[in-house]
């Protein structure tokens, strides 16, 4: 059985003024944006500064996947690890998870701390995080 | 500014012989097997049994989303929550995240415990649990 292609639309996207990010968002005390969609403004009533939120985001600047990147060395390693046991953003398919700190929500904007994902990066979800 | 279409093409699927699975994973005994793509079993090499793994799905079952479903009653409360504050399936882009437990590796099946998906779930992407 092969599996049908997925096809989403990204519901927002981030913006920070940040050129660089760190690897990895428990090290980052980046702030930026989450610019989302208008039409979804109602599903972020519930969404709290001082919480934290998972986010699934594409990582948009990431190059095509080939075979040999099945089996990658991790910057925090010095050996190959197989894709599916890093985070790596060359991925099968690039998708990105990360817990945001909340500062601030203003309609369909929601002010967050610790971007590990650059300005532009297309969001797909939003979720609670545990 | 709005973001493009992103198109993905699953990894593999799920396979289990419950008819039905729990809401949530946390709370699930079901056993199944995650079966991915033989092109990428190289990138399973390091996915070891008693360990976790987070396995980034899609909904395949979920319904189109509409306006109506921005603010939803979750089956654990009694008051509505804005959608991104839910783990609801019925979401703008139907994308699930769960935490299971390897019980074995063979080649590119990997069988899991803790399984809240269906039977021929698309499976997007696995990464490391922490």
């Amino acid at each position: 059985m092969k599996s049908d292609t997925v096809n989403m639309q990204p519901i927002g996207y981030v913006h920070t003024k940040a050129a660089s990010v760190p690897r990895f968002y428990s090290i980052s005390d980046i702030a930026g944006e989450l610019i989302i969609d208008e039409e979804y403004s109602a599903g972020l009533c519930d969404v709290e500064p001082g919480s934290y939120i998972t986010v699934v985001f594409y990582f948009h600047k990431s190059p095509q996947f080939e075979a040999e990147h099945l089996r990658v060395v991790p910057p925090s390693r010095n050996d190959f690890r197989g894709i599916f046991s890093t985070r790596s953003p060359l991925r099968p398919n690039p998708i990105g998870i990360s817990k945001l700190r909340v500062t601030a929500v203003h309609a369909n904007i929601i002010s967050v701390v610790g971007l590990d994902m650059l300005d532009e990066t297309p969001i797909l979800d939003i979720k609670p995080a545990k």
